[in-house]
């Protein structure tokens, strides 16, 4: 045999407990972005190639997974940029815009967006890092004030505050006023971008290789400066202000509004060398972080020039994500992993007495509890041992002599108490003594 | 511009209030699957190509799109076999067996799963049938019993009834059967496969084409047979049964006991003709169909050997599958699709009120209302406006008068009616006025 029984690498299986706390997760998280005005939309995991490269191509060329031609279109095609004609999406801020410039006339204005599913990446798979994720994107399109930014931080803030996550910071920053502090350390604006890449590493490479990689780029005085002025911890707020006066107001505005929305000033700092990776970014950007976590569990900032890659014409937006795998690994860590069985098992003692068990089952359901009834017939001892290893609560019986009289037998496994119920008033009667969910 | 705002051919968006009855029922399909103890499972949508294609190829081949290699390894690829490595999952039947044989030890058995996703066929897409659609798998793997097909079509059944779809039917078969009944109008045994492709059309092509080419298939003496033995509608059961017992009576019991837990025995029905396309079916098959809809709602069977192409030991397994896309139909004629806005717009007067408007929202967030702050700055009437577009029911105002007297102004925009809620019983009052969710 040499069927694979693995993923390809950088994909994965999810088991029940962890798929049960995915399932979990993405709910939470929708029904808190639903909470604040946000609509869920959906776009396809398989876009045009020239929609993921845009017309250079460049940085994303290397992220995307790309889509063989078929059949005669793929006889045709001559040489290897000529094979593919689609792609799987890298991220959900892309199909965004192409969305938006699409439907704009059925959207109110603003829109107020959101977006949960899976992007791919044809990264080398790492620890920690996969080829299939998920993301969960909240987006403001059709509007320039400092509310969007405000909205988008705030409905992430809580939808990590809803799944329990206690203890997320919220770095922010300005794509301007990085531009404007690598200027005054002497960096010439055909560099600009280099260094910004570099910057973005800060998390990622020790400081000092770093501030090698950036002498080499810059030399070895505006490194000093860089190093001095742009990740200093805490920025020197009236220097800052006097550089880019209208970006630092702008943050300075949209940091107190959120400290004071949640009471909790001290979680949302300006952090004048945060970057964000992707090139679309003209504005405010901003990180999620969390003690727990090396990294960041989300981030985003505004990106008023997108749409104009499909329209010609740029309409402001702004918009975050929230890092689902690195929030599974908190929510993990944390939670435990929990069995999750169902609250009753109903064996079938013979196969005549069958459909008194689905009956059963059927008004147990019938009150909000779920219930398994046992797919084949094994000696009572083997059903018990699958209720067992499934996490189930208790486990019922209809048996002859109980059939015969209009009763269940009923088995906590936990407390392993039995007793009888009628069989009319059971679902009711176990209802009331399984804890509320 | 030639960066295209379509989606490729066959791939969709999805507006907010499609995608809003879209969650709900894949939450409402989800919560029934769970309440008959099926554990929610997930696999990548990602699969080595010898996983999709099994050692043949052969009809899968043409389903699959296939992934580009990546880097060097697409370099030393030579011809257009060799090009690809990856490809799109277009079922969730065969990543389950994989799943399966790669997880057993840490699974119960049987092992009872759901899986809930988009699936990718690189078919020409139609009216109807697209490139990407989401599949409702429910499976039971580790048992031979016909409990297993009773519980997998009692869980899609009940689904059905959850989301308000009534009037479903099942037709029920088994491929014996089929195989016995071609075998009795004298088709040999190398023309059986080829047969059952055209039966399985029946719902596709009229029957007169049909006929036309089982009689070039199998000769105009053994169509007339298979005409009138098993497209009749109304099988004759005992010379069904006298030609394959086991799975007659096999399918009678089921079809007993699904009759009995649904009190409905006419929506059960053996349908002699059914095979159900795809080729790694071994015993019972069936079909869900609908009065308001050509072809079908659904299916699934029982597929024995789909373990064994990994493991090379077969493990017994049945399961079904909702077709999602065609629910969608159904629930989107019947229910219309509504707007779906926020409970409440909290509109934003002036800057110096946002925190104002913002701590409301908040506070009727947390009597479980959605509510939206106006992101951007604008007149009343344009605030008002986005909210009626939006479909909202409340409107809410604090200007300088309300902030002064702790006040919020209030209006309903289907009756028109406007008064003033004290600011700090806001939430739970208006809570009280909306109705129940």
């Amino acid at each position: 045999m040499n069927i694979p029984v693995t993923p390809p690498s950088g994909f994965r299986d999810f088991l029940p407990p962890v798929q049960a706390l995915r399932t979990r997760a993405v709910e939470a998280i929708s029904r808190v972005y639903r909470s604040f005005g946000f609509s869920q939309i959906a776009t396809p995991c398989v876009e045009e190639l020239s929609v993921l490269m845009g017309k250079a191509g460049g940085e994303n060329e290397k992220l995307v997974f790309k889509i063989l031609k078929r059949g005669e279109k793929l006889e045709l095609s001559q040489g290897t940029s000529e094979l593919a004609d689609l792609g799987l999406r890298f991220d959900l801020t892309l199909p965004l815009a192409r969305y938006y410039v699409r439907h704009q006339s059925s959207l109110p204005h603003p829109f107020k967006a959101f977006n949960i599913g899976p992007v791919f990446r044809a990264e080398r798979a790492q620890k920690g890092r996969y080829r299939e994720f998920y993301q969960c994107d909240v987006d403001i399109i059709g509007s320039d004030h400092l509310g969007c930014e405000v909205d988008v931080i705030s409905a992430m803030f809580s939808a990590l505050l809803e799944l329990g996550v206690e203890g997320a910071t919220v770095a922010l920053n300005d794509r301007t006023l990085v531009a404007a502090l690598l200027d005054a350390a002497g960096i010439p604006q055909d560099k600009r971008g280099e260094a910004m890449i570099l910057l973005d590493k800060i998390d990622k490479v020790p400081e000092d290789r770093l501030m090698g990689e950036m002498t080499t780029l810059v030399g070895p005085e505006a490194a000093r400066v860089v190093r001095e002025k742009v990740l200093a911890p805490e920025g020197d707020l009236e220097r800052l202000r006097s550089l880019a006066p209208e970006a630092v107001n702008r943050l300075s505005r949209i940091i107190k509004t959120l400290g004071g929305v949640f009471g909790k000033p001290e979680r949302f700092r300006l952090v004048p060398s945060l970057v964000r990776g992707f090139d679309y970014y003209t504005g405010p950007v901003f990180e999620f972080k969390h003690p727990g976590l090396a990294g960041s569990l989300g981030g985003g900032g505004r990106y008023d020039g997108l749409t104009g890659k499909f329209s010609g014409r740029s309409v402001p937006a702004a918009g975050g994500s929230l890092g689902f795998e690195r929030l599974m690994l908190i929510l993990e860590e944390r939670q435990g992993v929990a069995a999750g069985g169902p609250d009753a098992c109903v064996t079938v003692f013979a196969e005549e007495l069958r459909e008194r068990s689905l009956g059963l089952a059927a008004a147990l359901r019938g009150e909000g509890l779920s219930a398994d009834v046992y797919p084949g017939l094994k000696p009572l001892r083997d059903q018990f041992k699958f209720a067992d290893l499934r996490g189930c609560s208790l486990v019922l019986v209809i048996g002859p002599d109980e059939a015969a009289r209009g009763k269940v037998k009923v088995k906590d496994l936990k407390s392993g108490q039995e007793w009888l119920e009628d069989e009319a008033g059971a679902a009711k009667s176990l209802r009331a003594k399984l804890p509320p969910k």
